[in-house]
């Protein structure tokens, strides 16, 4: 382990993971090809605006700066918490269009794949599951979380495995950077315990088969619903879709919750709901909420309403028409996920190699 | 499902498995091709003369009567309660020569293959996962047992998903028959409980993706070690192996233990080490134990000795020459693998492709 490494290790702390995160964003910047971006979604619905300035605003971002990229479509961990299966495939082609058409260019150094056609990933779990505890799986707070929040009447063995699962998404093609939220770190930890582990059984002579992986946490504040709930969702009905039309953009902000001041002012702590439309115009626009706040003045919700649906809708306009385009190129989107499966087994077949390898299993 | 197959587990008992194999066993004789037999080994040693009379004298028999068979050589498994892993690959080899040695032939009906060579096969753990709770893991008695017995100070994820591995295992390829022992009996009914709830949630307008298998179980007595313990294993030296030599074996069988009755007698009850030396005679030359304790008469342990020496090296020694020349074939013996490896995952590609379908995923 290098030494900065055990250093970080030791800390594990949050303000560690916001510094080394801080440092790889830096170091991106002059060798962008040292790392590899592991990210992704469940098929489970369509992306919205919260997805589209939370991540996939970033995911653009890192990938124009040269870092290889691997975009995973989770679809059999919808299973984890879903009964329903019966939009996993249109969701998948789904969400290709929306990052297409958010601007992740899939190609040499950008690789679009769904986890199910990439076996020689999934088959790490078989390994992996030999270096974790039970009751280090029992104890992960992330898990404890998802299963609260997941409602789930019975806990089914591929929740509980979780961590497992997103350890061989992240260790299979060797990635180093996992652009995740704050509730992710505990996974993370426990790939890096995974990845370290292994090293150390099965490397002794040979150089280590996989990296460690670091958080690159977001500076994006996260985006609430419309309604002032705490996240957009597709059953609370508070979410803009990157599909919506501008004229149901329009009608959904109109619905927005805000206040009965007629000043707007940006006060995220005493207005939340008003602050959150502010911040969104924001995003689009680039002006500060305070500045965008001012201008609006004593206009009101209604202004205030206005405003971001046109910002809203200028913002997403490029996106829409392409995605509309997109949507009527079936074949294009197949052969996107198609060729990614393909260029995502290639690299799966080669760390698998690695890990017969080191494990001595080679016939 | 099956009105027989809602009776079957309806009663769940030894005795409703039991009766089952009988009908498997007599259903085999007319319809051998209806059946897929999955068996095999971990690659943790060799085999000895336990592993010979108990399973693969049964292997050769289903396979000669035209049951496609699959033999599994789990190499993956071995790290679930062994820390040790530089022997895996030698293992693997061994087990390949002890195999063809006894007269299992591979070829289009009989397909021995490496368990980390089929990531099809390994996939399925991703979504069966997801269809069995957490409960039901932690209460598998088998699993609590082999807990116990492998004496681990830290019970892995790897050791407490076993029997969701086992399921992959018989399922990927379809299996409907495995010969088994009782204690594997819980293990087996939860992959029929996977194989239901596949069925049942995925396969509503489909026909069903997998069949439910059943256990073969075992008409041969099981055979202590020679020193009376309950197991031959390589730990306490108490084992003839295939790959012994006739001296080896004539030397292991003069530190056997026996009593200090003069006369010879079967009595499995009262004098279990003579027993089970005779029983072990019955199993060469096909007389009953106590006909050859009988013709033993007063000749005691030295006799008995002299008999079984003679008897097991006359049984294996067509079986050790030909192992003697598989030794020097290490070319063959490695396509063996790698032809098996590639028709186990012509079969599993074929399953994940069902599976995908079932569960909406084919992009």
């Amino acid at each position: 382990m290098a030494e900065n490494e055990i250093e970080y290790e030791a800390k594990g702390t949050y303000e560690a993971a916001l510094e080394k995160s801080r440092q790889i964003e830096e170091d991106i910047k002059v060798n962008p090809s040292k790392y590899r971006v592991l990210t992704g979604d469940r098929p489970t619905g369509r992306l919205h605006i919260g997805h589209y300035f939370g991540s996939l605003q970033n995911r653009v971002r890192l990938s124009k700066m040269g870092v290889p990229t691997m975009v995973l479509i989770a679809d059999y961990q919808v299973l984890t918490d879903h009964d329903a299966f019966d939009q996993i495939s249109q969701n998948t082609k789904q969400l290709v269009i929306d990052y297409l058409a958010a601007g992740i260019e899939p190609g040499e150094n950008t690789i679009i794949y769904p986890h199910s056609y990439v076996p020689e990933c999934n088959q790490l779990m078989l390994p992996f599951l030999t270096l974790v505890s039970n009751s280090e799986l029992s104890r992960n707070p992330t898990v404890k979380d998802e299963i609260t929040k997941s409602d789930l009447a019975v806990v089914n063995a591929g929740m509980y495995t979780y961590p497992i699962h997103q350890a061989c998404d992240i260790l299979f093609c060797k990635g180093n950077v996992v652009p995740v939220g704050k509730d992710q770190l505990p996974h993370l930890e426990l790939t890096r315990t995974i990845a370290r582990r292994f090293n150390k059984k099965f490397c002794k002579k040979t150089p280590p088969v996989f990296p460690m992986p670091y958080a690159l946490l977001s500076k994006t504040p996260s985006i609430k619903g419309l309604d002032g709930s705490a996240k957009m969702s597709k059953s609370l009905g508070n979410a803009v879709y990157l599909s919506s039309t501008a004229d149901e953009t329009a009608a959904l902000i109109k619905k927005a919750k805000t206040d009965g001041e007629r000043v707007i002012t940006y006060d995220p702590v005493n207005r939340p709901e008003v602050a959150n439309l502010l911040m969104l115009i924001s995003l689009c626009n680039g002006q500060e909420p305070e500045a965008i706040a001012a201008s609006i003045g004593d206009g009101g919700s209604g202004k205030l309403k206005s405003v971001l649906t046109e910002a809203l809708n200028e913002e997403l306009r490029p996106l829409r028409e392409k995605r509309a385009q997109l949507e009527k190129e079936p074949d294009y989107i197949r052969q996107v996920l198609t060729e990614g499966a393909g260029r995502a087994r290639e690299i799966a077949v080669k760390t698998l190699d690695e890990v017969r390898s080191a494990m001595n299993m080679v016939i």
